[in-house]
């Protein structure tokens, strides 16, 4: 049976010793009390439940699946997650990091977003319940009347209810400006909405009392496309003036998705046949009021691969200590046994190694990416609100995509060490690679994410963005250019990033003259940029590393060991990808259509 | 629902114009008068089969699985598989490429490999089934008395019976040397068998009257380790001596695992309680014989490789031509629908390419090695016979991982252009990943085959066998050195061509101060000599195609630019590879274990 250990330790290194979130978030008048100790002290009880609680229901849910009733539409989720989500109710876990006018913790999101790579390593398909309410809560928080809000506020911060994001239709997932489901003004200022969404996450469960539905659909004065789509938050449950349940809302799921993995995740089709919605937002608006739920969502999907990164690297370790087989070829390590464990032959410590370097790498993204979202929404000073927003939005098409392409590679490597046991399902291992691909796909593909990052974050404001982050790294390898220990970190850094800006200028040019070299090596280009932020927490985490190294503490030195790999055997990988980015479009683009 | 069409067309090319197959079979007196209609009708047939009876039930035999009854120990399939069996069997397919002395057609390995190709990519799970019956074959030829000979060989032949090679056990798979099943000799010649064998595949079933199991297996006074192991024929019916079956042999299926995938393949726990066997070759020389149908195994998982990969790129494509959504950034390609087909965007053909590129170029690999195989055993010419196995020594485990390790690849691109529904069973596609994982597992990892390339083969005879096919490239560099229209290609060929010698020399040096270094370079070592022979072969692919230019065919255009994306996209992937492979084992050792 699979294990899990909450990786409290290097979350702490992340978050006080590279980070030092305690000081910045002094900084910030909402955040200035909470400490160090608070932070651990929620941490260790989070890390708990989710190893207590969470963990052990995982490889059960993935094999029980949900189950439908077509009758009456109900959805049950696997054994023991509703009894979960009950106690993670009364935990209060879902205050943690909501306003306290509405019943919350006020705690920052740097802490939550912790919590939630220890929920996801240890369940991602349970963890798809909650993790939507909280995005549904800033939904509403941002852009709901004032009724909305003390309505539904109160409720999806104590975890009473759920949240959903409608958005996907039968004909169009990426292409928001194609859907169809249409809302009709009502005379009490309600509308009726009709149409069916598919691939609907928790979209209907008995875990919650209710669940708040946020659709997207079209007023029938729309115009065409995607500036005629307005956003409407529906109740499964009509809610009385009172507060109290009413009459069931007909948005009815008529049938849940089988699928590769997250099993224990109900994907719903939702028939919405008259149900009864009221705006968020402006009419015609409702992308940009979404989208604050889009890319919170986003940076969660990076931190779902981070947890099932974690949590498949602790288990490959473990059977590469314990398996025996095979010597080593430098000779035996375990003269008294048959053979060796497996730990000592060189690929699989570095495919054990490429899942380390990638979950302590994507764990510094993310709490790093976090820690920028509580600037952007906390600190006093406008400008560096606004600096941080910039970087938020530079990271988070890097978060999402090239978090989730490493987790795809690094649990398959780690399903990999275990050989033919790694394809058995009561090994757990496949099931860590089955849930990791769903996250390359879901809240915009990974290509989306790279068009994005190219197309909109970089050339869209003329690389003013990348070039603030580029200032980061930069001022990071003058402070470092003098200090030798770091030139092995330093030196390879301060080369990528060089190669990132004629990358950037080059493709530039290219796309005055042709707007599709954007898509032709925007893949590419997301991945170079994603090891160019990674080379800098790399060579940060490696200078706090090296600070300590007198300690004797050997958390430090599988530190510097880790940092190392990762420059020796992960960062080449750019050689390549550089030069087919550089190859350009033609090569995509001259085969006629007909001779696919 | 997934679609599959017969690449007959591409496997002409290959086996008419790109390796005059019909000419090599000339100088071989066994083959002599295989010609190419011939073998073009017998693809045909096989083609028909692999469409029509075996890919209906691929996607249902996933879903279903096998089922395995606790007291009978028997196991069966999913439903239409037998009824697929009978119909193989009765078509004579297992009789193609064996003995006429024993009832076969005599075809050579080339024409069976390419029929195997498409029962792959139908449905490699059944494929599984008579999969291994002819590598039993092989090695019953190659190793068995007269007497096992008469009785197994007509029966694998005819189909009637299927094989199995039963090696792995709970303690043991990579290192056969750790087995434990015991064989004691019986008065009358026979040996009585006992012990555990686990991850048989095809180990029990209905479709067939009876199973010869091939078992690894220590006589009493076996030497310890790998040179104490013997070679067992355990025949799931004890065989009377008019050839009827009698007597059920106490080899039973205990258990059979639920799997990743291939699903509809039963993988089996197989009891071995004093089951009756006979010597196959010599006492302790077991693994020797039984390598003939290791290496025999390897080559067909390559091969089920890129089955998968031709049929997830055909239903990629047609999912791109049909699926609308979103624009195309250089501007409407389909003004009268409210979006564009998704293969307008260049990410989504890099994906397809990607998938083309490696179903076309592993295809012509496969063949390639099956027609040095077919040179290996039926050349008359002894020099001829034994550059073919040396060939074939040297491309065995390129053929294994490298083409696995692209249909994982590839088919999981092919999976991303569908988006979310790729990830929905009903789809297929998800399958296709899922079957497409085992096969960098099982017959060995894909790092020991990159341990048996480096090590054993390269490095192991001081790269003599790498020089010989060198010299294949070097004579088509300097053939098509003034050949202006081949720059493209040639260039980059030569220049990886170089590169490889160089890495080799380099890591033979590395390899004499510390073994490790073998182990540490290895995976990229291979992935880098598979991109050497990709080359070697898309540039031969390109004359032939560059010749036809004026033929207007558009298979031939199709074939050029496929050829172009290969080099542009695919190629500079070893530029980090061979940073990484130079980079040393040191990353990989430094962490001592206990600080994983």
């Amino acid at each position: 049976m699979p294990i899990y250990n909450p990786p409290l330790r290097d979350m702490h290194f992340v978050l006080h010793e590279l980070l030092n979130v305690s000081e910045e978030l002094k900084l910030m008048p909402r955040h200035a009390d909470v400490d160090t100790d608070t932070i651990n002290a929620v941490l260790e009880e989070g890390g708990k439940f989710a190893s207590e609680v969470l963990f052990p229901i995982n490889l059960s849910g993935d094999q029980e699946g949900c189950t439908h009733d077509k009758t009456s539409h109900a959805v049950s989720p696997p054994n023991g997650f509703k009894e979960a989500y009950a106690q993670y109710v009364e935990g209060g876990w879902p205050r943690m990091a909501a306003d306290p006018a509405y019943g919350g913790q006020g705690l920052p999101i740097v802490v939550n977003h912790c919590l939630y790579e220890m929920l996801n390593s240890a369940n991602q398909a349970w963890t798809m319940y909650p993790g939507l309410s909280h995005a549904a809560y800033e939904c509403i928080r941002a852009h709901g009347t004032e009724e909305q809000q003390s309505t539904f506020l109160p409720k999806l911060t104590s975890g009473e209810w759920t949240g959903t994001m409608c958005l996907t239709e039968p004909q169009c997932g990426t292409d928001l400006g194609l859907l169809r489901t249409k809302a009709e003004p009502q005379t009490d200022g309600t509308y009726k909405l009709t149409g069916q969404k598919i691939f609907i996450s928790a979209g209907e469960h008995d875990m919650a009392a209710n669940i708040l539905h946020l659709v997207l659909a079209r007023l029938p004065d729309a115009p065409e496309g995607s500036k005629g789509i307005s956003l409407f938050a529906v109740s499964k449950f009509h809610v009385k003036a009172d507060g109290s349940l009413g009459e069931r809302n007909p948005i009815f799921c008529n049938a849940i998705e089988h699928k590769m993995g997250i099993n224990g995740s109900a994907t719903c089709q939702m028939m919405l046949d008259g149900a009864t919605g009221t705006l968020v937002g402006q009419p015609h608006k409702g992308l940009a009021a979404m989208f604050v739920m889009m890319n919170a969502a986003r940076l969660g999907v990076g931190n779902q691969s981070v947890g099932l990164t974690e949590v498949a690297y602790q288990n490959a370790v473990a059977y590469a200590k314990d398996r025996i087989q095979m010597r080593s070829l430098s000779g035996p390590k375990m003269p008294s046994q048959p053979a060796d464990n497996i730990i000592v032959h060189p690929d699989v410590r570095k495919m054990l190694l490429t899942a380390r370097a990638y979950a302590e790498g994507g764990r510094a993204l993310g709490i790093y990416i976090a820690l920028l979202i509580d600037k952007e929404l906390s600190s006093d000073d406008e400008d560096k609100r606004k600096e941080a927003a910039d970087h938020v939005a530079l990271l988070t098409p890097i978060v999402k995509a090239f978090l989730t392409d490493n987790a795809w590679l690094a649990t398959s490597h780690c399903m990999q060490v275990y050989g033919g046991h790694g394809y058995i399902k009561e090994w757990g291992m496949e099931q860590y690679v089955r849930d990791a691909r769903i996250n390359m796909i879901y809240e915009g593909t990974n290509t989306i994410q790279s068009l994005d990052l190219l197309g909109r974050k970089v050339l869209g404001d003329n690389g003013a963005k990348l070039k603030k982050f580029g200032q980061l790294i930069a001022a990071f390898v003058e402070e470092e250019g003098t200090n030798e220990a770091m030139q092995e970190f330093i030196n390879p850094l301060a080369d990528l990033g060089d190669k990132v800006t004629k990358l950037t200028t080059e493709l530039g040019m290219k796309a005055f003259g042709n707007a599709d070299e954007v898509g032709g090596a925007a893949v590419d280009y997301l991945r170079v940029a994603g090891h160019l932020v990674f080379a800098y927490l790399w060579a940060r985490m490696a200078k706090v590393a090296l600070a300590q190294q007198g300690s004797g503490d050997p958390f430090y030195a599988a530190k510097l060991h880790t940092a190392r790999f990762y420059f020796a055997k992960l960062l080449p990988e750019t050689a390549g990808l550089i030069r087919t980015a550089r190859s350009g479009v033609a090569p995509l683009m001259a085969m006629e259509e007909a001779m696919f």
